[in-house]
């Protein structure tokens, strides 16, 4: 079954507002959060190299970018945001930054997407 | 207009192809990309307490989050893994472990969603 | 009694090499290991907020800023860096970017130190 | 010359003190700043793979540790923590917690130091 966007931060929020948890939720903790959730994603890869670092517990990995994920989505939210038009966007402007006949192959010219 | 994950991840993809990025793009490396966006966002907030902190700008958040959404979707989709079901299977395992009734207004037992 | 950077860097290097972990210590593995510990002192602010969020559990404090400091430290020493020097050229640098009379009491020109 | 950690935190808390920029140093404030710098030395490594991570351009590596270490030592000093004996009391901690016949050459069994 495909499910949509409206049909998670619906979720999300119903999960939140059960604890009453809105009170917590301002933006700098929300992006504190997230961070914190990255760092935790960073941690399944720590001291692994190549090939190794693809092979880490499919499990763990679904956890972590879950809950980076949720914090996105909640911080999108609470700014009136939908996350695929913000990523749509970001797209065309990176799409200036970042000319195919200049980037191609290069990963020294740029420290983003 | 309403956009779909499907055409998200698509542009996605075929920026990063066109400029033969996918050779950088390994797991670790993606998880290490998405970290560095989540300080940028929390630079954001930085020095900030409420209510100053969020009147934050509007368009560098929208970038910065549109970065962390772009490397946890890029992330998820090397993995064979949709955004939607991750966040939803994780509400589910949170309700367990954070029950409605013993987590109710309070942020010092969990340090997660 | 006082302790020197020298006892302290020593004491690091003995501890790992007497469990042979210098072969996962490359640079870019130490300043990963270095942000997942720095994730872990910000959890112990997360949800709070001034002045609840001064008194954090001592105990958890000095540990997260060692585990930082060590990453600091053993990253340092692997570039024959030494930490104070670094510090006190920084801030000359600082002390350029940063003028007295531009700077002060003003939160919004910088986001470092 | 050699410096003394003295000689650095008072040269920290005199920067900070002439730009009047104690107001902003809370605790949680100064751990996001560290976890912002850890970031950006991160980005120093990004997309790299070894050897060629350990080829990063020195003088952005001193930069970066400095900032660092300076949130790390002004976060200390705020505690009346000396850095020095925080890190022998948690090789003391971490001797226990990975004992040498155990932890020998694995890195699977441990995510810190």
């Amino acid at each position: 079954m495909k499910h949509s966007y409206e049909e998670v931060i619906d979720s999300l929020i119903k999960f939140r507002d059960e604890r009453d948890w809105e009170q917590f939720h301002d933006s700098k903790n929300l992006a504190i959060a997230l961070s914190i959730e990255a760092a935790e994603l960073n941690e399944l890869f720590l001291w692994k190299q190549l090939p190794e670092s693809e092979n880490i517990p499919k499990e763990k990995l679904k956890e972590e970018l879950a809950d980076v994920l949720s914090f996105a989505f909640l911080l999108a939210h609470k700014h009136g945001l939908n996350p695929f038009e913000l990523v749509l966007d970001k797209i065309t402007k990176n799409a200036e930054k970042y000319p195919v006949e200049k980037a191609k192959g290069k990963s020294d010219k740029y420290s983003e997407l």
